[in-house]
């Protein structure tokens, strides 16, 4: 049974309080459910935070315990080449996923420093780009296997 | 039962001949039957074109016969203006994919001119970008149902 | 009696249904008709694709056939330096229209690489540019006479 | 009868002196008793200045005298907000006109701070680009009777 | 009895000792003491952090106890996008305060990521900025009251 | 009792007029009146113009006789480096004020070319900025007394 | 018998017509005669488009037909992408080719978005250009022998 | 007997006053009066303007009045193109002129749009830079002579 | 016995395992020792935290604790403004070292915002980076002594 | 008997010792000895220098010595307006060559400022690029006889 | 008696044979001898090098020999960065001198690397600007006396 | 015994009497003198030159003579490609040092062309840049025996 971690960056915590119109209605609880929900049989770990420093930890702890992870740092994407660093650093494929289409917002935020050490990058499709990330990541492990 | 056009840009037609390496070994019709094989129940629409007016000239035709795209526009994504225009003049859900993952590679290929006119982008999983593609298309498809 | 060339580039085609709040509720053709009706004097070649090759082509042709050109190059206005030169290849004199003031609009689309081999440029004023256009060209012609 | 206010910004007041073999052999005067000759249902309010605060005083006053401006700013075009914003301040429409292509000329003037809220531009057409404005206005004040 | 919070950014726990000629020879303590003598009518949280994470917890938990945010985010001030998001998320008005006149110093501090997402922004009046931030704050509310 | 000169730049004579969304309901007057009322104890030397060169020559005007300026440069704060100098070779403390927040608004007022010759700036919150503007000036007067 | 495809992108069919100041007075037929007579041991294949997409098609088709490409995009060497990748895909030895010295034209002429994936690039040397151009893809091919 | 124009822009009124460290210990007076004793047959007319209008109408006049213009624009040399083409549009020979030496300040200040349309620039020798353009406008008229 | 804090930021930690090729076999431990062992008379305060806020309070705390800083803050050297006010605050000489050679990597790698605010970087000489920093924070401490 | 001069700047001397892998392995002393023999009707002069100032004085010596120059100005040709200038000083044709295909390796290898003031340039074919720049200049020397 | 040393940079040798439309008819040793004839009582050193080197050398040696440069870069001008250090190391005065208005020809002639390290610049006015310059050095010795 | 080529670049040789404030007191013999004495078991070939191509061939030569290489390349840093190529070429390893830390000096100092081909950069310790260059080159060696 493959372990994926999902893991969310700053600002996801808010999901379903933050412009709603952005963002959407639902919290980051009722995505997470709906992800274990479409694949009961994976295993996931989920975390947020809205320390860059604990985001890099907790990709750190993964590398020993996890097959993947669906990453979306939220406005880390933009600046932390740390974040870069540590997806860079372990041993664990990755995919980059936005829930707004982040290419069609202001332009700063058209370019991540991450996505070049990631698999690749899945945005705009609100809490289905988890789940297209989920596959992504499930496509990756069979082909490894 | 929900047509689909699945539109591939200039090159694409060399796939399983040309960089193997980075496009990978599959011919176009060895991934369009793919996802036939993997959507059962979804019409699909395939085209390919070296030719961005016939590449402008499908997407207007298809305004009236596709419910969705998804569009691996090749080189084009990066500077054809024209058909960012053309998507956005036709009422219809698309979705941007690549094979490879293009924020990996040369600087001119990070920026999409057509990625802020479609539902969002997925880029770097294979012939797995177009699946997750259709994907994202029929769950669009299913919200506005 | 003088011949005008009215070229229209890509996506025009569909004005009428496409974004009518930018580009207005007349089609292509009420377009054409409204300039043959204000300008009975003068003998129109109308020509529209969405095809930079056949747009080229077409400038080319009218090198023998025509006496102005009013252009209409849409998204090509911006990159297509091919049509820039197809212009400045034949000695016609050609005057660059806009339906919409691309000046007011996404920044990519202030530059024109075509305006400078063109005796200018008038944007913003609907259908009326072409006619503004035509005057302008009918001016020039008088001059040149 | 329509108010039109005609406005020229700096250095035009030496049209027909200045560099004659870019902007032509004609006096202001004489392009303005053309305009009226050529549109003589039209009362003209013409105006000069170099100064810019003049020309933002000038179209303050026009707010509840005129019922369009046709403005050639001169080199104002390229750098003078405070006349862009006095523009968008009074509730008339206006046409930016140039009498040479600026797009043809050195690259500083390629860009125009004041288009974005004027109704288009014209540029090119020697003294008939102030002709084709007065088109152009006329056409909107018809437009909204 | 309105509720403000005070938020300070990093390195400014070592006001009154860090470089006193640029940022004076108060410490935050006697700032924070300061504002509350100014307004004994206003109730304050006071709080500083150097990471910036629990800076983004605490304006989330701000949500639902405080009505305005006066907020120095130190050198966050000019790339944390985590920041902008997390007040732009939360629905209390803030005014982003500055103790020297960051306009004057180096060209990376011109720039501000956050200011677009405050009310507005008060930069270069020692202790003061914070005074005039919470008057800002209290203007404000008094308005929507 | 302290001299603080109230200076205005360009179409700021239109408050009330222009464009209220943005600049609200008042007159130049009407704010003029409430700094007056709001501090009694002050008294102001009120100036606006359109003109570059009267602002400059009025701060010229200013050194030997006011105490304080509170300036609003209007659009003349993004380009006008000779307001800038007038500022920095007269001797007398000055803020900067915008009413709108200018952070917020199109990238080219974001930058000022005057803030760095000033105390500071206050940008965001209407006629308050001037009521805070003096309070800074008044505060500055204060420690230097 | 070596097989090289000398390949002519827009405007070049004008030859001899378009500026002849810049491109000299031979039309491209007396070129490709020219070449011929010089290279009577080689076959050639002649193709010339304005099309971009005709262009993809003829680099695709010559893969399996010629041993060596001399390509002048004209004006796509500046921007079509397309065209790079095209001649990426197909495993023929390419040299671009220009008639005049683009180094010393505008200076958007002086990018080739194809040079990179060729073996080198020749230009300013009128029709001998191409001669040159020859020689270079002759030797080449005698090296992998 | 020549007439030369010694012309200065804004703020050159407060020489003497205004930061002496840069600008020296001379008033503008002193400077005119030194001038026209090293120069004892040369008749001046010496003119100073805030106004940006006012120096183009002076510009303007002189065109019949003098031989030569010494032009100290200060703050307008770095953006005003209005005068710039006030100096193209006039046929007197101009030379600019600095006091400080303008390439060794803010990096705003080494560029010129006013430059490039005299005879060349002299900046960085105080009160000698006029003389020294003095010197450069009678060898210009001896030449012409 | 002078204290030296070796402070080391985000992914560091996991050296030894993280991309040997470019950052070497050994273990942070591995060289923490190795440091020690080659300065036995100096103390040596070893810290490193992926946290951008537990370096900023490290750094505070070490002002009363160290007499020198050898600080490689990884990632955050690009772009932490926060890390560098940190270092500017506190009066301890320090020195920025990297194991690889930054200059010879990603373009993003090249720019430093901390070494200003340092006595000077060392970059590219793996462990030994940290050795010759230390010997420069002796060099410097010996020199103030 | 055209004289032509084969110029080299630096680190040529170095061909055949220096990265075989990019600048094959032939020396310069090859190099010439095979350009001699492949014309034996021309007379060459071989000049080699690692000093700007030497390649120029010999380029000036060459004016009044050689019939045509075929320069290799290494990394000068980056940056060296100094060769520029003494290349369009003298009136004598000139090619610009390169052993490697400047285009396809690091971007500040892209532009020369050398380019601009030859017929043209020649790079990627080794040491044929030496032979086709003789043909060129041979072919010039032709069309002038 | 004072020492000037005149110092020409690269291609000035050539003067008199090198583009008599940009730089003049007048040889080197012609404006030296009019230098010297205008400047009896000034005892000059006149030096021209093609090396960037040699004139380093040469700066370095006026050290303890002249009074004053006047130095004419040349190309140097744009980019010899050794050359501003030569200058900046060197305690004379130094004055910047150009033929032609570098500042209407080629943007890259705009910036000098020099003229910040001098007391001015002085361009455009033919072999006067040297004449200028030793003007502009023999006031500064006279107020240094 | 290791040889180790301590090279200097333009202006160094004037250490000790050039801006002892930025560079330090002591001459390059006494610097030179110290590197001896701390290394007493390398022999030393000291080089300074002002001259680029002195520099390239001196480091050509070192090729076969010296076992490592201690280059302060001076002002060459920052723009000498041909430097920076000659040290690509010969297989020596390299250390790039600096006197004064440049990254905190001007921003053209900021960015060196050479680092790229070294092992690293020391910057910012006066003379002892140098010893520590050496101590990196010999464990350099170490490492490699």
């Amino acid at each position: 049974m493959p372990i994926i971690a999902i893991i969310n960056g700053p600002n996801l915590n808010l999901l379903g309080r933050r412009e709603p119109g952005v963002y959407g209605a639902l919290t980051l609880d009722d995505i997470n459910a709906r992800i274990q929900k479409r694949f009961p049989d994976v295993q996931f770990a989920f975390f947020q935070s809205n320390h860059e420093g604990e985001l890099i930890d907790y990709i750190h702890d993964a590398w020993s315990r996890a097959d993947g992870i669906v990453l979306n740092a939220g406005a880390y994407t933009h600046y932390s080449i740390a974040l870069r660093d540590a997806l860079a650093a372990v041993d664990i494929p990755a995919v980059e996923v936005h829930l707004s289409n982040v290419h069609a917002r202001e332009s700063f935020r058209h370019h991540s420093v991450i996505a070049p050490v990631c698999l690749g990058q899945i945005a705009g499709f609100g809490w289905q780009s988890y789940v297209l990330g989920v596959h992504a990541i499930l496509d990756r492990i069979e082909q490894s296997a």
